[in-house]
């Protein structure tokens, strides 16, 4: 198999092992799946999976898509301008879960691949992923599981692997305007080939492969707590900033507007319900005040 | 008084009167006012009003700023390079007014004016502004009011002063990813010198005190309009597309986040609580349907 193949089997069988997974903890619903392709000139297609007002999870979507085309949109050569004019293949799992509970986090994992062409030139490919949790109720035991879940993916590729790119996901996960992360981070990689494709695939897995592992814990754990209109209502404003940061800052959700993507696919990550209010504040001392302390960079690990 | 001065007491008085209009349309709830000033390096202020949970309007902000910094930022130089590396000030109205009732559109409204300076050089001066109306359930009485009131507004500046800026409205508002509008269009223009100062800044003028005239009209028309769940539902839905719009593609929301302006008035644009469902589409033949036929542009005033 050539490589696109190889990463194409690895990642139709990640989206259904994480899909297996979510349904396992959701319990009762199941994921619908809309198989699409792109007509026209630039060729592609996805399976886009998705959940619906199950038992635990208000909104998922896991989606698998494969895109290709005849020139990378500016979202992916702003800070690589030699690959401008390069006809490419993006393909990747991307998928977000929105819960009812406000307990429990939203959660966001993403793996993908690229290959950019240009005539004459020897094909450059590179991966990207990692994830990353947005508590609303943070409990630090659960930042705790997360992180190490996470550093147990990296370690066996290099002993800074899971500090360097849990870095990278403090810094990429941040709503500027807000001067706060989306959460608590996790891993965030990108432009990862010069561990040779063999290594970088086998870190691209281990971080697919671990996503569940990190999360469905989190889910068993906090999907019994009560919770009230209050919970509810600071849910939804809180995830105002979600749609704030996947709107106006994330790249993938830019590549895919701006690359002529499923418009639909891609905004599956955003949430079911929200409100935006003037100037909402959580009272200072209140349970809702508690989360600020988690919205910008600690070592989880350590201490 | 120099021209900073003029345009400034101008807005000023714009916004009480527009509020002054719009408290009345409503009949219950009044505006509170937020002023603020930016520290720091970088000068400005500003005087946010926000209604919230009116008799009519949900949620409603009307903004007055004037902001000062020593670079114009990208979103306000991409097409101008000239003035990268100027200082400048910028000052403006800017309203968005979401009503409960899904019969009644959401407007939005803004006015501004822009000095940028560089030394050893002329200053450059622009006004910029416009309005547009989004419906949900349309009526084509209100697109025409709408339209004929931008029309006699900016007629006495030219016989196609409405056609050109009536044509950059269709294309400013206009969500590329869903291939559709923002909503019916009205007035766009930006870059506003080559009229000289005086007839520029009266246009300014015209377009501003229009604004009231062209929406209190549908407001008093349709806010005793009957509606349901299913119109909730589906307005929620729709102010999906606002918020994409808003903060993918608004030059002003991204200029005003870029530039370190004040997040909590810039993003009161947003509405009080939508909704975003995957793939979510009206059934054919409804009355939700109805709307897809707005959402392309349209010659309201012809034939």
């Amino acid at each position: 198999m050539n490589m696109l193949e190889q990463v194409k089997a690895y990642l139709l069988d990640l989206q259904d092992r994480i899909c297996a997974d979510l349904e396992r903890a959701d319990g009762q619903a199941r994921f619908v799946e809309d198989a699409w392709t792109r007509e026209g000139r630039l060729g592609g297609g996805g399976r886009t999976r998705v959940m619906n007002d199950g038992a635990v999870i208000e909104k998922g979507g896991v989606n698998f898509s494969h895109v290709q085309g005849d020139q990378l949109p500016p979202a992916a050569t702003a800070s690589r301008p030699e690959l401008a004019g390069c006809s490419y293949h993006a393909m990747g799992v991307s998928l977000v879960i929105h819960p009812h509970n406000p307990y429990i986090p939203t959660s966001h994992a993403n793996v993908r691949f690229f290959i950019a062409e240009k005539e004459g030139a020897e094909p450059i490919w590179w991966f990207g992923g990692g994830y990353d949790l947005t508590p609303y109720y943070p409990f630090e035991e659960d930042c705790i599981h997360w992180h190490e879940t996470a550093k147990a993916a990296a370690d066996p590729f290099g002993e800074n692997v899971y500090d360097e790119h849990k870095r990278w996901c403090d810094e990429y996960f941040y709503l500027k305007h807000r001067e706060e992360t989306r959460g608590v981070g996790g891993l965030f990689f990108d432009d990862l080939n010069e561990w040779g494709f063999e290594r970088s695939f086998a870190y691209m897995q281990a971080v697919g492969d671990s996503y569940t592992k990190a999360y469905v814990p989190i889910i068993e754990k906090r999907k019994d707590h009560e919770y009230g209109e209050r919970q509810r209502d600071f849910q939804l404003y809180r995830r105002g900033r979600y749609v704030e940061f996947n709107l106006v800052f994330d790249r993938g959700t830019l590549f895919g507007l701006q690359s002529g993507g499923r418009t639909e696919s891609i905004l599956m990550s955003l949430p079911p319900l929200v409100k935006w209010g003037y100037n909402w504040q959580a009272e200072e001392g209140s349970e809702e005040a508690r989360l600020n302390a988690f919205l910008s960079p600690r070592d989880w690990l350590k201490g």
